[in-house]
């Protein structure tokens, strides 16, 4: 049993590759859901829906979100109408979000409700949320905490942020189906997200953790960064959030104490010796993953290398 | 000022006629509101979007209901889900029910909620809820009483009903605006909507009735009912429940007190006697709207017969 720890889309990636690579229902991927948000009444999963597509084979490969060939008529309705149509939902795509909100309003909790939504869509690894409970990242701009939607969509992630926070992550409960999938995975993979968006709120649930200290599994990382930047979005911007510079080496030393090894660009290859004096294991190789083949390549490079670590 | 009461489809028609041969400020439709249900946790009102939609110009002519080309993506992949999917909503219709069901949510009530949609849609007319309170049709099939669309989308209106209530309907409250459109008017037109579905609930909201007896308007009525049956859908069958004949002299006496005069299908024409004994005047035509030419011309005659009336 191999578990991810995952954001959304470049992360994602990376999943599809161990999703392609490993048996299928060896895999977990618990996914950050701070990034979730009401969308005009609509409980919006942005990462697990990405996950959910990308595994389902539904998500243009090259835009790694959404669904393929998805259509517009609603969106462009609700435009007519003067709602705010910024966060960009696609026809199919809000029968998800429809289909979620119903649910949950019946009574099942999100674990639930994901896995109804991956097994129509014929994905066998499990997907589960990091928690059922409302945990909402918000960033400090200036005077103002926004929302992660509002930053990262609305205004494109070109503000500097000062701070960083996830509301309600010290009240939320992580599931036993995380737990459980912690507790017995023999590969633990924190994948190639944003760390300060995506794996840190994962890591910041009460208990997971504690548990990702203590438990049996090999632990790696796969680094983000690659130079000195992420290879898209804000996620080297935002590495100094966490008191860490924006390189392969900052990430390791941002999920020390978490990890046993990590995965970094031949770029990086002259940060081996300082992450190695951290403890933690390095393996070099290419990172940027283009194709189907990059994808499948670094998860087979990645689970040799968490083997190799036992 | 000309006011009309109307339910869904063939009510729509005549309205459609009322709104391309008046001014199109000078029309109020007072719409039914007691098929409205909860789907997917959206607030649906498919009398008020018919209306709108026709009005608009966005309904097929010849299907009566929906938006002209709209899709199905999202019921398809809510079909895919396993949510229930009888009840069809195309891409562009969903935008309309999430618009609503949102700006509930945030306070507005159903007629300012529906003066958005229609003005959005750049309908003139005005577009009244016969109440912003919640109403439902209910009727009795066997031992169960089973909700409007069940009933009537999902049964597709096969079963023998013995009897219809209106849940809701002593607690809810006529709006200013429809009392008003009431008090106003120069003519009010029961148009040819079923009459125990559509225009018996608007009757029964409290104060509506009432007002109508004592109004100084001239009200006509529009007949349903041609020969012994309805031109689409159950109002014959239903008319029993309202204590009356399939026919245009029961869909009169259905109304006696509340109307000074009904337009009937020339087939019809030997009941006019009948009528006229209760004290309703009668205008004699063709009452089947098929082209749009129909439409017009019933409305042009039905203003005509109502105006000789004074």
């Amino acid at each position: 049993m191999i578990t991810a720890l995952c954001g959304g889309v470049g992360g994602a990636k990376l999943v599809l590759g161990l999703y392609r690579t490993l048996p299928p229902h060896e895999l977990s991927v618990i996914v950050n859901t701070a990034d979730d948000l009401d969308y005009l009444g609509l409980h919006v999963s942005p990462d697990l829906d990405t996950v959910t597509y990308t595994l389902a084979g539904m998500s243009p490969i090259k835009q790694g979100w959404g669904i393929e060939g998805d259509t517009y008529q609603a969106l462009e309705n609700l435009r007519r109408y003067g709602a705010p149509t910024w966060f960009q939902v696609g026809d199919r795509d809000f029968a998800t979000h429809l289909f979620r909100t119903d649910q949950l309003r019946h009574g099942a909790n999100l674990t639930e409700t994901t896995k109804r939504i991956a097994e129509s869509s014929q994905v066998r690894a499990r997907i589960l949320p990091m928690t059922n409970d409302g945990v909402s990242t918000r960033l400090q701009v200036g005077d103002e905490w926004v929302a992660f939607q509002d930053y990262f969509v609305q205004r494109r992630h070109r503000d500097a942020v000062s701070a960083i926070r996830y509301d309600g992550i010290e009240e939320a409960s992580s599931t036993p189906e995380v737990l459980d999938a912690l507790q017995n995975a023999e590969i633990i993979v924190l994948v190639n997200s944003n760390p300060a968006l995506s794996i840190v709120p994962i890591l910041s649930t009460p208990g997971i953790n504690d548990l990702l200290i203590a438990v049996s599994a090999v632990r790696v990382a796969v680094s983000p960064i690659v130079g000195t930047d992420a290879v898209s979005g804000p996620a080297g911007r935002l590495m100094k959030l966490l008191g860490h510079e924006s390189s392969a080496a900052g990430v390791a030393a941002a999920y020390a104490g978490c990890i046993d090894g990590i995965v970094i660009d031949e770029v990086d290859a002259n940060q081996a010796d300082e992450i190695e004096a951290l403890g933690i294991a390095v393996h070099c190789t290419r990172t940027v993953m283009n194709t189907l083949e990059d994808r499948d390549r670094l998860a087979t490079e990645t689970v040799s290398f968490a083997r190799s670590l036992r």
